[in-house]
């Protein structure tokens, strides 16, 4: 299968860490939404990253449900999610809160990058730089202060550190994560896995076929 | 367990009309994300709907992965999701475009209602309403001419029909639905049916607890 999208989305890098920590083999083509408009187009019209194109050639969309057909059809992708189900309704928790962080930190990088200044709104900016550090705040409180947070690495694992990686990567200079310790401490040690640095949080390739 | 959020988000609805249509029981709490901040945020600080308290006390986040727990810990939400393997990649991608359309009619209705007229910037919004229609015509071209995607109705049928319920209720007058009939008629077929009444895409609550 083909995952489309560079890695410094943090939806794109959530998939492809995860193919590669479960082994799965993939190829990775790093086309943008905006500087490859139209060689993106020809594989999916709709523009959204991640995009992943199946051996039979469907074209999914949205790395959420990506990562359930993979899980669903793929049975090393089993192994992401968590062994015991008590510890399920905690991992989805945790995962929804890194999806909520991507989202409010992507908002915050579109409305600087997309917009001249004159077109940008405070209240709105306010609104979601409030909900950015709730989520960082909840995932700083739970996640757990060693290993993972259902044992091995997992799916929300992933997402928490990649939300992590992508609000200091790219809007470091807007949010302050200093009083985050605990959550800065679980990225790190993800970040120190060689599944999350076959996959930089960069435009570039995933090292994946090279693992 | 209880689902909060208002019925006029398609994230809200679509798992509103999901837990209806498999019979599940639920509490449904139509609180507002801008009328009614401090009751949502006691309850779910990053201010996100749908949230689902389930009965753990565990609060979710994101309407996926809310139906991802209600499918793995629910038995009777099993029906809704495709009873043959082969089914599920065009089952997910539907899904997918449909989450897509959600997104990007979210965004144009965003971009007019919470901002300024002189706050507003025309190529963002040009750039949404492309991608919006190039995803309402995805569902339009690839959705079935009768009955559902596979077999009786499932998560992804539920959110086709919730998008485009979402873009003629909320955005109607932005955007022309006339060139997407079988989308219309598809929706037509969910919206006539019990679970899609008893949730309207409106303020206000399920009637759920009435079925």
């Amino acid at each position: 299968m083909q995952l489309i999208g560079m890695l410094d989305s943090p939806y794109v890098r959530r998939v492809a860490v995860a193919l590669i920590a479960a082994g799965v083999p993939f190829e990775h083509k790093p086309i943008s939404l905006f500087r490859h408009i139209d060689q993106f187009s020809a594989i999916n019209p709709l523009l959204k990253a991640p995009t992943l194109v199946t051996d039979d050639g469907t074209v999914l969309i949205d790395s959420t449900l990506i990562l359930d057909y993979c899980v669903a059809t793929v049975p090393a992708m089993r192994a992401l999610t968590p062994a015991n189900p008590q510890d399920l309704p905690r991992a989805l928790r945790l995962a929804g809160v890194a999806l909520a962080v991507m989202e409010k930190a992507v908002q915050q990088h579109y409305e600087r990058a997309l917009r001249p200044a004159d077109k940008r709104h405070q209240p709105w900016v306010d609104r979601i730089a409030g909900q950015l550090h709730q989520g960082l705040a909840a995932l700083d409180r739970e996640l757990p202060p060693a290993g993972f947070i259902a044992g091995p690495l997992g799916l929300a694992d992933i997402a928490a550190a990649c939300a992590l990686g992508f609000v200091t990567g790219t809007i470091g200079d807007l949010v302050d994560v200093a009083p985050y310790p605990n959550l800065a401490a679980f990225a790190a040690r993800a970040e120190a896995l060689p599944a999350f640095r076959a996959a930089p949080a960069v435009d570039g390739v995933t090292a994946a076929l090279a693992l």
